[in-house]
């Protein structure tokens, strides 16, 4: 599906089903308001699923990977090879995704968009390389116009792919690139007009010094590029990232076929906000899982005005805080389906009488 | 158990399987400390079951109920009677701790600490009432003292028949008590010094008129007894209430154990605070499970120095945010045993060529 297409595709959720559900919410017999945040996202399942026993028996997280050619630079501490090392661990099921959507009753799919490695073919894998790696934002664009809208649509199709082999409850999404926390806070500096020592954190562990330095980097790419606010394909093909572009049409694509889609932290909210500003309508579909301690975080969170779930303090990515939210939202389809209300429990104690 | 016997009874959790447990966090392949609380808590969970392969299979929350003369001045919305049917409604099945805490996977057992109601001897539930309900605390003390320390010591018998007869890894707490962020709040103001119109909340809902009578019900009865601050038995015999001691009783008796035991919100932290002050070394077994939105909770939070797992604005009870927190902490366990070391990632690969 092209993107114009599938932003068109975009259709509110049930206003019907949502008002059965804060009704059946406010009868239950408890006082009113006290499950807090279970009742807001209990009410905005049902409306998407168009029921009021919402069941996510089938969730799945899709990482996406990515390399970024500002690693060039010296922003991050690991080595790109562990792009791909970790891909290769996604799909043999060690790796810390793994474990926690193991624990969430979900299926995690790895997804390369642009990892800088010739993977085989027979992996079990999205294939949907745009390019090996990107550019070196300090120096040049990270890719193309065409190749950002390219990302973009290689994330909706995934969803089309997922939908089309099975059902489909919830999505997560979930990212790997080393380096991406940069262009992560580059996109988001270039959407606030914020400054990027406000947004720019220590990814995996910088210390001052090489802060100080990816600030610098940060800011020399936006000073060069000066993407464009109000274009954000323009702003995902400057200062972006190919994986950052799939997670993008991950949101996009689950808002067009009425999935529900959790986002996971740094990255993966960049690449929910991107699609949010290309379909504001996806904001109905969007959950998002915790807050990250990366400090750009919480201003991409107030930008889509949806409240995080969960604070734990993760900043590991690859779909973890999605993982863990999913059990939170799964907790809240069954708070509206099963507390009885007033009138239920009335019916119940006459039938025993 | 006795009280005395019990507190003699904690003893440290493993030193040892706490470092051998933060060791392999640090050499898990991901980023150091990059899931946060998880780890601190899959640290804390390992120190105590004394492996690196903790499993929670078994987990119960008792839900204590008891009632509260301080009704007769107003202070909370639903009539005291709700508390005895609420009871039912946990044995039942259909109440909220029911449906949370059977998507945690744990089971719900009722106490009667304090309900002023005869339950039938065959009803299912732990059978530990002290009283029909405590004395208006802003007439006269809530119990006698010796009635506080038999409220305690029940919480602990409870842990020990529950031990006795199955498998406990872990324990969760809740409450029941119409009327009950009354004397919580009387609890804390007497703890801290601080001011009750900094502490009282609006319990199930109450508005500003009422709200500034709870305040001033809770001034005069702590300007009434006085209780000693450094008397937790006090404390509770001249402001609190019977399940508050019971669930006071739940978290040393758990400690006693060597089981992990997670309090609620408002009402369940103030039991674990008086266990606390009464057995400072309980602290090695307790998890906090949830900010409340009652105004006092924070305060207990900082004086046990132990972080909530979660912040879902939850303001019910029942042990809803311990079932909750129950499952981050059931992930927390799987972290800790099931993401791959890199030198479990190096043998495996090299195996596999």
């Amino acid at each position: 599906m092209e993107l114009h297409e599938a932003i068109k595709k975009i259709t509110p959720p049930d206003a019907e089903f949502e008002q059965k559900a804060a009704r059946r919410l406010d009868e239950q017999a408890r006082p009113d308001g006290s499950l807090g945040m279970l009742e807001d996202n209990a009410r905005r399942l049902a409306g998407i699923a168009k029921t009021l026993d919402v069941h996510l028996a089938h969730k799945v997280i899709v990482t996406c990977a990515g390399d970024h050619g500002v690693v060039a630079e010296g922003v991050s501490l690991f080595p790109q090879e562990v792009t791909a090392q970790m891909v290769y661990s996604f799909v043999d099921g060690g790796a810390s995704i793994n474990v926690l959507a193991r624990h969430a009753g979900a299926e995690v799919r790895a997804a390369d968009l642009g990892v800088s490695h010739d993977f085989e073919k027979e992996l079990q894998i999205f294939h949907k390389k745009i390019d090996k790696g990107t550019g070196n934002i300090r120096r040049e664009p990270a890719m193309t116009r065409d190749q950002a809208v390219l990302a973009v649509e290689a994330g909706i199709s995934m969803v089309e792919e997922l939908a089309a082999g099975q059902r489909v409850d919830m999505l997560g999404t979930g990212d790997m690139g080393i380096g991406n926390t940069t262009p992560s806070a580059a996109m988001l500096a270039a959407f606030s007009g914020m400054d990027p020592s406000k947004l720019a954190g220590r990814g995996t562990g910088l210390d001052d010094a090489a802060l100080v330095h990816k600030i610098r980097v940060i800011k020399d790419a936006l000073a060069l590029h000066q993407p464009d606010p109000n274009d954000p394909v323009d702003v995902l093909a400057k200062v972006g990232g190919f994986e950052i572009g799939g997670l993008a049409g991950l949101v996009i694509g689950a808002s067009a076929c009425g999935i529900p889609v959790v986002c996971d932290g740094l990255i993966a909210t960049a690449g929910a906000l991107i699609a949010c500003e290309l379909a504001p309508a996806a904001k109905s579909y969007l959950f998002t899982s915790h807050n990250s301690v990366e400090a750009g975080h919480r201003f991409m969170i107030d930008r889509l005005g949806i409240a995080p779930l969960l604070d734990l303090k993760l900043r590991l990515g690859e779909g973890t805080g999605a993982a863990l939210a999913m059990e939170i939202l799964d907790a809240a389809t069954r708070v509206l389906a099963e507390i009885r209300t007033f009138e239920e429990v009335r019916i119940r104690n006459a039938r025993q009488e």
